[in-house]
């Protein structure tokens, strides 16, 4: 788990202003000179253009919007450097307790959205291994919006959930939302969930970085894939920990229908990007039950190297996010389907 | 293709403000009993709320939040009553030149974006049929957003797609961007296409409700779900054309990784609100062509009743959005996954 | 009115892909020159930039992202040429029925949403003109969301406005919806509006272009400034008609709590882009009365060339937009604060 | 500083399917009676709406779009109750180190964006001192998006700006990013802010809760003014700290030509909503040194409690957000301007 060295290049285009003198431009050059980059200077009728190439630490400190007759400056080189398929060409593939996730291998999370007790969490387990999941999901921490609702049982859950993976043969993936909490929620789980609010939470990104256990990282609610590739690269990878899987959940858009607009395109667009793995959470983007089984269906067709749902034996009860969970029933249904269709593209299940 | 009469009501919660008086509360009560609406008044411990509902063009004319003591009004019940299942129960099968779509009939239409010469189109719409498409695309008016770009070739374009349809047996679609050229285009196209600037355009709309070609309703850039079903039954149904087809290409977001983000759970989102069929545009949404292909089997998987695709013999010459068309080899090869999902998922094809 | 030549640059940085071969680079290159352009070639470590510099309506038509090795093209420089301060450094001075607006000559524009009837009409324009209003606002045409709300007085509308204009010595301003109305509004009103849902209506532009009276051009709900500033250049001025004034009206956002969110800083980009006046709308951006008097003064201190403000008499009674328009009273006493910020900001007024 | 009790009800409305049946609405109905909330149900024609009003806790437990025969449910209260106008009608007036902030007392906030050594410390301030600050900036913990910047001088940073304080007479704030360091910056600074990424790091917000320091809240990127709102009241307010002043900085749009869109209309919606203080930070907002005086302007003109502004001696040299920064004399000559836009509005300064 050593930190990888540094082959790629920043990019960054420097537009001067169309009064800006030879003086500017040469300005700019010496800047880059100084620091070990190349200055390509393209002099236009009417602009000039300085494209800059070097050493990303030390470019990313330019002001060049400071400087005088810039116009702008624009960066062109996506940045996410040991995470991208020009770093490692080969899929990650995620070893979760004994499961692969990626290179062709899918991934089935399934489990309560939180863990409320002992007969909640072991009904929803139960289905979620009859239905075919490989990896069980229920949460010990939940980072509420509101602190009136439940937050979670803490230690206690996690307890459970390990009672729970040996009653039924399942790896467990937990979420964690505090920092002190990360040495906690590693010592139990197989795999621990970074939420959408955390996705630029550096602090906690970093102690994950530090730790040994796989990390799955949901995307921030208006993230775009090249900053939650970022977060993935810069704040846990380069900290030693190569064990990362990308979690397509939503974005916020204009659309009120449904709780969060998912980003199906993110799935081949992550892919070509990058060698990680990346799976899909039809539960949260949708926010409603009955657009489970058809986005998970869109996520398996797409590509995508895994799902996770929340499966809960009485959703009218649940005390999170009910409304999206679907029943033990709907899961054995919805996979019969997901069989076919991973048979028929060819996904190892 | 009379217009039908109103049967739903609107519902619209207006919340006081926590200092009005009951005056203000009456005032309110008494506004809409003058329309002929009911109000409903639900005194709380702090804030009274009033359930305004009634007819709809009556209370859509209320200013509520300039009354006074008024804090805001929130509309309810969603409001697209003509193409909403409360309103017809079965899905709505639209026959474009003899090919239904819609209740489980898949639409495969592809072609190029733009009509460019005959043996461009010719081409094109020889690998569309050879792929099995039942609809060629095609379009002499292009609206672009750069004058610079090439602005198609008019009625030349509608001619060379007429001797098409005649030489492969396809109906076709064309795109109008100007209330003027309505006439013209529904002389010649099966089915007339409104881009995604124009849905909002109630002009444009409401000539194509008074003319009898089925009509494809591209969502709006930033347009929700709602508003888009709004201008389908308000201004294209309403007006006594009844063939409507939906077709969700992507809307706004942060994500620039693609040209729009497609919003996949759109598809049975609006299978659930409403009776009209709805396709999906792989080649427009995600902007490059590497995403067609995952798109395309993500949307049949989804449950769409088709879908539009570019297709170019050449894209590096392509006159109109090369960088997104698949060349006809390709175009096959997906066919044949096609067949296999809509196969494996029991859709007619 | 004849339309500028074309003195500035497009340029294009075309990124390749890292596994791009020197062929590749060459093909790109070739390209461009075949079209009489400038390629720039800056080779890094891992990535080889082209920087395309040339004619706009040549380099507009390369399809970039088709060509093989080609990872993205950013277009690098704005494009709204003839209304850029490149093209033109003096600010344009737009005069509207003998108001000059735009260079330190504030445009106070005042009246009813929409032309109801003679009486509010007259009660409003009165009002407009003891408040120092120098420009009346009222239409005659409105294109609502709904149909079933009130369409506008038609002709009818633009007569009495016409009334009014000679009752109170003061231009008018009315909104244009459809191409067809642009001759009849424009041989009435002294400024024509162009709406946010038509901002990219290029049909509607083109035809506004080629009239002589002045364009108000509202921003679109989610257009960027520079796809503003190019609707304005591409379709209004570059057909032949200088006279257009940009209008901030609030773009869309995740924040409901205003009908849209002001975008202040729009005015000083805006200013420095472009020779343009631009106009601020607090009234249709905020959406609530109590909002327009703190907007209107934060348009005036930001540097606005004026405002346009609903003021209704009774504005409980009003067809159209109730909720936002300020009373005659209201109406003074802001308009006296106004002038004391104008006087501190040294405004002319 | 003990926990206010909770005086005010949630209220949802929730909207039943038109296919619901009776027993479907009794449901509702019970489940609520159950928790001991009322229940309105307005029966229309075609559709019954059930009010929803009773204690906040219980009633967000309740996963209604889970319960059969829901079509949705919307919360129509807006629910910050502590620091809502409902709750206290007088405005909270913050105390900085002595300097009173909000109730028409100016906060005036200047120093360098980040703490990179004494010399460059010391000139900011000095320069912050003479245009007239009344609170110094200057962070010593800086949460960057790329790690490769510059992350602040920690400890050593929070010292030397100890040292300025007392030199220049001014109390200073400062930034935290992890709950670890709560207690070390409390134990330093006057004034703590929050910045925008952590605007939902709601274990952050809890450890500020519970410290006697002022807070100022930073508003996220992409929350809305209610979302803000919540996170001040409930998770700074509610643990019983009631110093909060809330900091406008631009949130995300489609824009691009400012580094986020200054939302001005949030200063009088929030000081409608809310009796806390709020500041506009113009650096941040634009991202852009020439935009920092129109939009000051701006804020002092629509009513802001104050601003927050990069000073920095040499921008070009700054290791963070150099872009942004004014110089000194900019400064001078904005705060000249700023005196007499406060005298004009009657701002105490």
């Amino acid at each position: 788990m050593a930190t990888p060295s540094n082959p790629i290049d920043e990019a960054v285009i420097v537009v001067m202003r169309s009064d800006s003198t030879r003086a500017d431009v040469e300005h700019v050059a010496e800047r880059l000179r100084d620091i070990g980059a190349e200055a390509h200077v393209s002099p236009g009728k009417h602009r000039t253009v300085v494209g800059a190439i070097g050493d990303r630490a030390a470019i990313t400190q330019l002001p060049f919007e400071a400087f005088p007759g810039v116009e702008r400056a624009v960066p062109v080189v996506s940045s996410f450097k040991f995470v991208s398929r020009d770093f490692q060409a080969d899929d990650t593939i995620v070893d979760v307790g004994g499961v692969k996730v990626g290179g062709g291998n899918l991934a089935v999370i399934a489990g309560p959205c939180a863990v409320e007790n002992r007969d909640q969490l072991f009904a929803s387990a139960e289905a979620a291994k009859q239905g075919g999941a490989n990896i069980l999901r229920g949460d010990a921490f939940k980072p509420r919006t509101s602190p009136y609702s439940f937050q979670g049982l803490g230690e206690k859950g996690l307890e459970l959930l390990t009672e729970a993976r040996e009653t039924f043969g399942m790896p467990f993936i937990a979420e964690v939302v505090d920092p002190r909490d990360v040495e906690l929620v590693a010592s139990y789980a197989d795999l621990i969930r970074v939420g959408t609010r955390n996705m630029a939470n550096f602090t906690l990104l970093s102690e994950l970085g530090k730790q040994p256990k796989p990390v799955l990282l949901k995307r921030g609610f208006t993230a775009t894939i090249e900053e939650w590739l970022n977060a993935a690269a810069e704040y846990i990878y380069k900290e030693g920990n190569h064990d990362v899987i990308m979690c397509e959940r939503g974005i916020r858009t204009f659309e009120t229908a449904t709780r969060n607009t998912l980003d199906i395109a993110a799935v081949p667009v992550v892919k070509r990007l990058s060698h990680l793995p990346i799976v899909v959470d039809p539960s949260h983007s949708g926010g409603r039950r009955e657009l489970v089984a058809p986005l998970t269906r869109a996520a398996i067709a797409v590509g995508a190297d895994g799902f996770m749902i929340d499966v809960h034996a009485d959703p009218e009860t649940a005390l999170v996010d009910g409304a999206q969970a679907i029943v033990p029933r709907e899961f054995l249904e919805l996979m019969e389907t997901v069989r076919k269709l991973a048979d028929v593209l060819g996904v190892t299940y």
